[in-house]
Protein backbone atom coordinates (compact mmCIF):
# COMPACT_ATOMS: atom_id res chain seq x y z
CA UNK A 1 0.00 0.00 0.00
CA UNK A 2 1.23 3.46 -1.19
CA UNK A 3 1.97 5.45 1.96
CA UNK A 4 -0.34 8.04 3.20
CA UNK A 5 2.03 9.45 5.75
CA UNK A 6 3.56 12.92 5.17
CA UNK A 7 6.24 13.44 8.42
CA UNK A 8 5.68 17.51 10.38
CA UNK A 9 8.93 18.38 10.88
CA UNK A 10 8.78 21.43 13.35
CA UNK A 11 11.71 20.32 15.37
CA UNK A 12 15.32 18.87 13.83
CA UNK A 13 15.24 14.64 13.20
CA UNK A 14 18.84 13.68 12.95
CA UNK A 15 19.30 12.11 9.08
CA UNK A 16 20.09 8.90 10.19
CA UNK A 17 16.55 8.45 11.35
CA UNK A 18 15.34 10.61 8.49
CA UNK A 19 16.89 7.91 5.99
CA UNK A 20 15.54 4.83 8.33
CA UNK A 21 12.08 6.50 7.81
CA UNK A 22 12.10 8.19 4.16
CA UNK A 23 11.06 4.40 2.60
CA UNK A 24 7.40 4.71 5.08
CA UNK A 25 6.60 7.84 4.22
CA UNK A 26 5.24 9.94 1.36
CA UNK A 27 6.53 13.62 2.19
CA UNK A 28 8.06 16.01 4.59
CA UNK A 29 6.21 19.03 6.03
CA UNK A 30 9.16 21.47 7.15
CA UNK A 31 7.73 24.36 9.84
CA UNK A 32 9.27 27.62 10.84
CA UNK A 33 10.31 26.19 14.11
CA UNK A 34 12.67 23.84 12.53
CA UNK A 35 13.64 26.54 9.71
CA UNK A 36 14.61 28.97 12.36
CA UNK A 37 16.17 26.63 14.56
CA UNK A 38 18.82 25.19 12.16
CA UNK A 39 19.01 28.07 9.13
CA UNK A 40 17.88 27.58 5.40
CA UNK A 41 21.50 26.30 4.49
CA UNK A 42 20.89 23.36 6.97
CA UNK A 43 17.38 22.68 5.67
CA UNK A 44 18.17 22.90 1.94
CA UNK A 45 21.54 20.61 2.54
CA UNK A 46 19.16 17.92 5.22
CA UNK A 47 16.79 17.89 1.93
CA UNK A 48 19.05 17.20 -0.49
CA UNK A 49 20.31 14.27 1.17
CA UNK A 50 16.81 12.31 1.83
CA UNK A 51 14.66 10.71 -0.76
CA UNK A 52 11.26 11.97 -0.10
CA UNK A 53 8.70 12.25 -2.52
CA UNK A 54 7.38 15.63 -1.72
CA UNK A 55 8.76 17.88 0.64
CA UNK A 56 6.22 20.87 1.38
CA UNK A 57 6.97 23.77 3.32
CA UNK A 58 4.61 24.73 6.12
CA UNK A 59 4.88 28.53 7.11
CA UNK A 60 0.48 28.96 6.87
CA UNK A 61 2.11 31.85 4.52
CA UNK A 62 -0.54 34.77 5.12
CA UNK A 63 0.23 38.31 3.61
CA UNK A 64 0.59 39.86 0.75
CA UNK A 65 2.11 38.59 -2.71
CA UNK A 66 5.57 40.50 -2.35
CA UNK A 67 6.29 39.23 1.05
CA UNK A 68 4.82 35.73 0.26
CA UNK A 69 6.89 35.92 -2.72
CA UNK A 70 10.27 36.99 -0.86
CA UNK A 71 9.93 33.92 1.31
CA UNK A 72 9.40 30.93 -0.99
CA UNK A 73 12.46 31.91 -3.48
CA UNK A 74 14.53 31.33 -1.06
CA UNK A 75 13.29 27.56 -0.63
CA UNK A 76 13.06 26.67 -3.98
CA UNK A 77 14.60 23.25 -2.81
CA UNK A 78 10.80 22.61 -1.52
CA UNK A 79 8.29 21.02 -4.12
CA UNK A 80 5.43 22.75 -2.16
CA UNK A 81 4.06 25.50 -0.06
CA UNK A 82 1.21 25.92 2.10
CA UNK A 83 -0.74 29.14 2.47
CA UNK A 84 -3.65 30.18 3.85
CA UNK A 85 -6.93 30.88 1.78
CA UNK A 86 -8.55 33.68 4.13
CA UNK A 87 -6.20 36.43 3.00
CA UNK A 88 -7.93 36.13 -0.42
CA UNK A 89 -6.75 36.56 -3.80
CA UNK A 90 -5.84 40.01 -5.39
CA UNK A 91 -2.50 41.22 -4.14
CA UNK A 92 -1.81 38.08 -2.23
CA UNK A 93 -2.64 34.52 -4.01
CA UNK A 94 -2.74 35.63 -6.99
CA UNK A 95 0.96 36.93 -7.18
CA UNK A 96 2.07 33.62 -5.49
CA UNK A 97 0.44 31.12 -7.07
CA UNK A 98 1.80 32.38 -10.81
CA UNK A 99 4.83 32.65 -8.71
CA UNK A 100 4.97 28.83 -7.72
CA UNK A 101 3.77 27.79 -11.64
CA UNK A 102 6.60 29.68 -12.88
CA UNK A 103 8.39 27.68 -11.20
CA UNK A 104 7.34 24.81 -11.25
CA UNK A 105 6.29 24.66 -7.40
CA UNK A 106 2.79 23.25 -6.10
CA UNK A 107 0.96 25.20 -3.24
CA UNK A 108 -1.04 23.73 -0.96
CA UNK A 109 -4.26 25.93 0.33
CA UNK A 110 -5.46 25.50 4.00
CA UNK A 111 -9.53 25.14 4.11
CA UNK A 112 -10.06 24.48 7.88
CA UNK A 113 -7.51 24.06 10.44
CA UNK A 114 -7.10 21.46 13.28
CA UNK A 115 -7.33 23.63 16.68
CA UNK A 116 -10.84 24.05 18.33
CA UNK A 117 -11.29 28.05 17.89
CA UNK A 118 -11.02 27.92 13.92
CA UNK A 119 -13.65 29.07 13.14
CA UNK A 120 -15.99 27.46 10.19
CA UNK A 121 -18.17 29.87 9.42
CA UNK A 122 -16.76 31.32 6.41
CA UNK A 123 -16.35 27.67 4.63
CA UNK A 124 -18.25 29.58 1.20
CA UNK A 125 -15.64 31.97 0.76
CA UNK A 126 -12.99 29.98 1.72
CA UNK A 127 -14.26 27.64 -1.48
CA UNK A 128 -14.59 30.50 -3.35
CA UNK A 129 -10.78 31.19 -2.87
CA UNK A 130 -9.45 27.63 -3.44
CA UNK A 131 -11.88 27.60 -6.87
CA UNK A 132 -10.63 30.76 -8.53
CA UNK A 133 -6.72 29.86 -7.49
CA UNK A 134 -7.07 26.07 -8.33
CA UNK A 135 -4.26 24.71 -5.88
CA UNK A 136 -1.99 21.59 -6.08
CA UNK A 137 -3.89 20.86 -2.26
CA UNK A 138 -5.58 21.93 0.69
CA UNK A 139 -5.06 21.58 4.36
CA UNK A 140 -8.14 20.34 6.19
CA UNK A 141 -7.58 19.46 10.04
CA UNK A 142 -8.34 15.82 10.92
CA UNK A 143 -11.11 15.97 12.99
CA UNK A 144 -12.77 17.59 10.61
CA UNK A 145 -14.04 14.16 8.99
CA UNK A 146 -17.57 15.65 7.25
CA UNK A 147 -15.31 18.24 5.63
CA UNK A 148 -13.15 16.34 4.51
CA UNK A 149 -15.57 14.31 2.64
CA UNK A 150 -17.39 17.40 1.29
CA UNK A 151 -14.34 18.98 -0.23
CA UNK A 152 -13.61 15.93 -1.34
CA UNK A 153 -16.99 15.58 -3.51
CA UNK A 154 -16.90 19.16 -4.41
CA UNK A 155 -12.45 18.91 -5.30
CA UNK A 156 -12.28 15.57 -6.46
CA UNK A 157 -8.79 16.40 -8.33
CA UNK A 158 -7.45 18.02 -5.42
CA UNK A 159 -5.21 16.63 -3.19
CA UNK A 160 -6.29 16.94 0.63
CA UNK A 161 -3.70 16.59 3.58
CA UNK A 162 -5.26 16.43 6.80
CA UNK A 163 -2.98 17.55 10.04
CA UNK A 164 -3.71 17.39 13.60
CA UNK A 165 -3.61 13.31 14.13
CA UNK A 166 -2.03 11.69 17.03
CA UNK A 167 -1.09 14.39 19.72
CA UNK A 168 -3.87 16.90 18.24
CA UNK A 169 -6.70 13.96 18.77
CA UNK A 170 -7.67 12.82 15.54
CA UNK A 171 -6.78 8.99 15.21
CA UNK A 172 -4.67 7.30 12.47
CA UNK A 173 -6.86 6.76 9.71
CA UNK A 174 -9.58 8.48 10.45
CA UNK A 175 -9.09 11.36 7.82
CA UNK A 176 -8.68 9.03 5.01
CA UNK A 177 -11.14 7.24 5.06
CA UNK A 178 -12.71 10.42 5.05
CA UNK A 179 -11.18 10.87 1.92
CA UNK A 180 -8.42 12.67 2.71
CA UNK A 181 -4.80 11.00 0.96
CA UNK A 182 -2.82 12.21 2.97
CA UNK A 183 -2.26 12.53 6.43
CA UNK A 184 0.53 14.85 8.35
CA UNK A 185 1.38 13.62 11.69
CA UNK A 186 4.31 14.96 13.71
CA UNK A 187 4.87 14.81 17.64
CA UNK A 188 4.07 11.65 17.85
CA UNK A 189 6.55 10.36 15.86
CA UNK A 190 9.64 12.65 16.64
CA UNK A 191 8.55 12.71 20.02
CA UNK A 192 8.84 9.04 20.18
CA UNK A 193 11.35 6.68 21.96
CA UNK A 194 11.88 4.67 18.74
CA UNK A 195 10.50 7.58 15.48
CA UNK A 196 11.37 4.79 13.43
CA UNK A 197 9.24 1.84 15.28
CA UNK A 198 6.47 4.33 15.70
CA UNK A 199 6.10 4.83 12.29
CA UNK A 200 5.95 1.71 11.09
CA UNK A 201 3.07 1.14 13.69
CA UNK A 202 0.85 3.65 12.82
CA UNK A 203 1.24 2.91 9.09
CA UNK A 204 0.29 -0.59 10.28
CA UNK A 205 -2.89 1.39 11.92
CA UNK A 206 -3.45 3.35 8.81
CA UNK A 207 -3.17 0.61 6.98
CA UNK A 208 -5.52 -1.49 8.67
CA UNK A 209 -8.14 1.59 9.48
CA UNK A 210 -8.18 1.82 5.87
CA UNK A 211 -9.03 -1.43 4.59
CA UNK A 212 -12.10 -1.43 7.13
CA UNK A 213 -13.41 2.08 6.14
CA UNK A 214 -12.60 0.99 2.33
CA UNK A 215 -16.45 1.64 1.05
CA UNK A 216 -17.29 5.13 2.86
CA UNK A 217 -14.00 6.97 0.89
CA UNK A 218 -15.93 9.30 -1.64
CA UNK A 219 -15.04 8.96 -5.10
CA UNK B 1 6.59 65.43 17.13
CA UNK B 2 7.04 62.32 18.32
CA UNK B 3 8.16 59.85 15.61
CA UNK B 4 5.37 58.02 13.52
CA UNK B 5 7.35 55.58 11.41
CA UNK B 6 8.06 52.17 12.10
CA UNK B 7 10.31 50.79 9.13
CA UNK B 8 9.59 47.35 7.90
CA UNK B 9 12.65 45.76 7.38
CA UNK B 10 12.03 42.68 4.97
CA UNK B 11 15.26 42.99 3.72
CA UNK B 12 19.31 43.90 4.95
CA UNK B 13 19.94 47.46 6.04
CA UNK B 14 23.32 47.68 7.07
CA UNK B 15 23.78 48.62 10.69
CA UNK B 16 25.64 52.01 9.60
CA UNK B 17 22.55 53.27 8.29
CA UNK B 18 20.28 51.74 11.28
CA UNK B 19 21.95 53.33 13.47
CA UNK B 20 21.48 56.84 11.41
CA UNK B 21 18.03 56.12 11.03
CA UNK B 22 17.34 54.94 14.94
CA UNK B 23 16.01 58.65 15.86
CA UNK B 24 13.89 59.15 13.13
CA UNK B 25 11.48 55.85 13.76
CA UNK B 26 9.43 54.72 16.23
CA UNK B 27 10.16 51.06 15.40
CA UNK B 28 11.46 48.40 13.41
CA UNK B 29 9.06 45.63 12.15
CA UNK B 30 11.33 42.76 10.93
CA UNK B 31 10.13 39.99 8.17
CA UNK B 32 10.33 36.67 7.38
CA UNK B 33 12.13 37.43 4.30
CA UNK B 34 14.88 38.96 6.28
CA UNK B 35 15.30 36.37 9.05
CA UNK B 36 15.83 33.90 6.22
CA UNK B 37 18.29 35.67 4.53
CA UNK B 38 20.36 36.93 7.84
CA UNK B 39 19.37 33.61 10.29
CA UNK B 40 18.17 34.00 13.61
CA UNK B 41 21.69 34.81 15.32
CA UNK B 42 22.80 37.89 13.69
CA UNK B 43 19.20 39.37 13.32
CA UNK B 44 19.53 38.93 17.63
CA UNK B 45 22.89 40.45 16.90
CA UNK B 46 21.84 43.20 14.66
CA UNK B 47 18.55 44.40 16.78
CA UNK B 48 21.22 44.12 20.08
CA UNK B 49 23.34 47.02 18.32
CA UNK B 50 20.19 49.08 17.41
CA UNK B 51 18.88 51.74 20.07
CA UNK B 52 15.33 51.31 18.69
CA UNK B 53 12.35 51.64 20.87
CA UNK B 54 9.84 49.12 19.78
CA UNK B 55 10.89 45.67 17.76
CA UNK B 56 8.32 44.01 16.09
CA UNK B 57 8.62 40.61 14.70
CA UNK B 58 6.38 40.61 11.89
CA UNK B 59 5.42 37.41 10.69
CA UNK B 60 1.75 37.27 10.47
CA UNK B 61 1.69 34.07 12.68
CA UNK B 62 -1.60 32.31 11.33
CA UNK B 63 -0.72 28.61 13.02
CA UNK B 64 -2.28 26.38 16.43
CA UNK B 65 -0.76 27.62 19.48
CA UNK B 66 2.08 25.09 19.66
CA UNK B 67 3.72 26.24 16.41
CA UNK B 68 3.39 29.67 17.10
CA UNK B 69 4.71 29.44 20.67
CA UNK B 70 7.63 27.61 19.51
CA UNK B 71 8.28 30.51 16.78
CA UNK B 72 7.98 33.27 19.32
CA UNK B 73 10.12 31.47 21.80
CA UNK B 74 13.19 31.58 19.86
CA UNK B 75 12.90 35.60 19.42
CA UNK B 76 12.04 36.77 22.56
CA UNK B 77 14.88 39.38 21.82
CA UNK B 78 11.72 41.22 20.32
CA UNK B 79 9.56 43.42 22.16
CA UNK B 80 6.33 42.20 20.08
CA UNK B 81 5.25 39.87 17.25
CA UNK B 82 1.98 39.97 14.85
CA UNK B 83 -0.36 37.32 14.41
CA UNK B 84 -3.73 37.12 12.55
CA UNK B 85 -6.73 37.50 13.94
CA UNK B 86 -8.85 34.88 11.68
CA UNK B 87 -7.17 32.08 13.56
CA UNK B 88 -9.05 32.82 16.21
CA UNK B 89 -9.08 31.53 19.77
CA UNK B 90 -9.19 28.38 21.47
CA UNK B 91 -6.08 26.23 20.56
CA UNK B 92 -4.00 29.11 18.88
CA UNK B 93 -4.27 32.74 19.85
CA UNK B 94 -5.38 32.22 23.76
CA UNK B 95 -2.32 29.92 24.14
CA UNK B 96 0.09 32.68 22.29
CA UNK B 97 -1.41 35.72 24.28
CA UNK B 98 -0.76 33.63 27.71
CA UNK B 99 2.59 32.56 26.39
CA UNK B 100 3.18 36.56 25.18
CA UNK B 101 2.06 37.43 28.56
CA UNK B 102 4.33 35.27 31.07
CA UNK B 103 7.05 36.69 29.18
CA UNK B 104 6.32 40.21 28.89
CA UNK B 105 5.85 40.54 25.00
CA UNK B 106 3.27 42.41 23.22
CA UNK B 107 0.76 40.87 20.65
CA UNK B 108 -0.31 42.80 17.54
CA UNK B 109 -3.43 41.39 15.64
CA UNK B 110 -3.98 41.85 12.20
CA UNK B 111 -7.44 43.32 11.89
CA UNK B 112 -7.29 44.16 8.13
CA UNK B 113 -4.71 43.74 5.60
CA UNK B 114 -3.54 46.47 2.91
CA UNK B 115 -3.97 44.67 -0.48
CA UNK B 116 -7.17 44.65 -2.03
CA UNK B 117 -8.01 40.86 -2.66
CA UNK B 118 -8.81 41.24 1.42
CA UNK B 119 -12.17 40.53 2.33
CA UNK B 120 -13.98 42.66 4.99
CA UNK B 121 -17.06 41.01 4.95
CA UNK B 122 -15.79 38.81 8.32
CA UNK B 123 -15.20 42.21 10.64
CA UNK B 124 -17.07 41.29 12.96
CA UNK B 125 -15.65 38.08 13.64
CA UNK B 126 -12.52 39.84 13.57
CA UNK B 127 -13.79 42.50 16.16
CA UNK B 128 -15.20 39.67 18.39
CA UNK B 129 -11.65 38.26 18.58
CA UNK B 130 -9.39 41.23 19.19
CA UNK B 131 -12.04 42.11 22.22
CA UNK B 132 -11.08 38.43 23.03
CA UNK B 133 -7.39 38.28 23.27
CA UNK B 134 -6.93 42.35 23.85
CA UNK B 135 -3.75 42.71 22.46
CA UNK B 136 -1.64 45.34 22.59
CA UNK B 137 -2.06 46.58 18.98
CA UNK B 138 -4.28 45.71 15.98
CA UNK B 139 -2.90 45.88 12.60
CA UNK B 140 -5.05 47.50 9.69
CA UNK B 141 -3.96 48.37 6.03
CA UNK B 142 -3.24 52.21 5.38
CA UNK B 143 -5.61 52.59 2.80
CA UNK B 144 -8.34 51.67 4.84
CA UNK B 145 -8.91 54.95 6.45
CA UNK B 146 -12.60 54.06 7.48
CA UNK B 147 -11.69 51.02 8.95
CA UNK B 148 -9.40 52.84 10.67
CA UNK B 149 -11.61 55.38 12.34
CA UNK B 150 -14.21 52.94 13.25
CA UNK B 151 -11.59 50.48 15.02
CA UNK B 152 -9.93 54.05 16.67
CA UNK B 153 -13.40 54.63 18.08
CA UNK B 154 -14.02 50.91 19.48
CA UNK B 155 -11.08 50.29 20.68
CA UNK B 156 -9.57 53.36 22.21
CA UNK B 157 -6.80 51.94 24.25
CA UNK B 158 -5.36 49.74 21.66
CA UNK B 159 -2.64 51.39 19.23
CA UNK B 160 -3.26 50.88 15.31
CA UNK B 161 -0.08 50.41 13.10
CA UNK B 162 -0.81 50.77 9.75
CA UNK B 163 1.29 49.20 7.00
CA UNK B 164 0.36 49.81 3.28
CA UNK B 165 1.97 53.20 3.03
CA UNK B 166 4.28 54.45 0.10
CA UNK B 167 4.90 51.89 -2.18
CA UNK B 168 1.47 49.90 -1.86
CA UNK B 169 -0.54 53.04 -2.49
CA UNK B 170 -1.47 54.83 0.50
CA UNK B 171 0.07 58.89 1.33
CA UNK B 172 2.23 59.45 3.54
CA UNK B 173 0.11 60.60 6.57
CA UNK B 174 -3.55 59.55 5.59
CA UNK B 175 -3.54 56.63 7.95
CA UNK B 176 -2.72 58.55 11.32
CA UNK B 177 -4.85 61.49 9.99
CA UNK B 178 -8.05 58.60 9.93
CA UNK B 179 -6.15 57.32 13.84
CA UNK B 180 -3.67 55.18 13.46
CA UNK B 181 -0.99 55.53 15.97
CA UNK B 182 2.30 54.62 13.57
CA UNK B 183 2.61 54.19 9.67
CA UNK B 184 4.55 50.93 8.56
CA UNK B 185 6.93 51.86 5.26
CA UNK B 186 9.58 49.80 4.14
CA UNK B 187 10.07 49.60 0.90
CA UNK B 188 9.67 53.52 -0.04
CA UNK B 189 12.81 54.07 2.48
CA UNK B 190 15.46 51.17 2.29
CA UNK B 191 15.09 51.04 -1.89
CA UNK B 192 16.25 54.76 -2.03
CA UNK B 193 18.94 55.45 -3.33
CA UNK B 194 19.67 57.56 0.06
CA UNK B 195 17.40 55.79 3.17
CA UNK B 196 18.43 58.43 5.74
CA UNK B 197 17.09 61.67 3.90
CA UNK B 198 14.44 59.83 2.45
CA UNK B 199 12.89 58.79 5.13
CA UNK B 200 13.76 61.93 7.09
CA UNK B 201 11.45 63.96 4.05
CA UNK B 202 8.31 61.60 5.09
CA UNK B 203 8.73 62.70 8.84
CA UNK B 204 8.44 65.70 7.45
CA UNK B 205 5.42 64.73 5.16
CA UNK B 206 3.72 62.99 7.59
CA UNK B 207 4.22 65.91 10.46
CA UNK B 208 2.77 68.69 7.86
CA UNK B 209 -0.40 66.71 7.12
CA UNK B 210 -0.69 65.57 10.80
CA UNK B 211 -0.91 69.18 11.79
CA UNK B 212 -3.67 70.14 8.78
CA UNK B 213 -6.10 67.11 9.66
CA UNK B 214 -5.01 67.19 13.37
CA UNK B 215 -9.11 68.10 14.18
CA UNK B 216 -10.00 64.63 12.47
CA UNK B 217 -8.12 62.36 14.10
CA UNK B 218 -10.81 60.66 16.35
CA UNK B 219 -10.52 61.27 19.73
Amino acid sequence: MKNRVILAMDKYIPLEILSEIESEVYGLKIGLPLVLDLGLEKVRNLVKEVNIEEIIVDFKLADIGYVMKSVVEKMLFADSFIAHSFIGVKGSLDELKSYLDEKGKGLYLVASMSHSGWNNSFLSYIKEVIKEINPKGIVIGATKTDLISSFKREFSSIKIISPGVGVQGANYGDAICAGADFEIIGRSIYTAKDPVNQLKSINKIIEDRVMNCKGRVPK
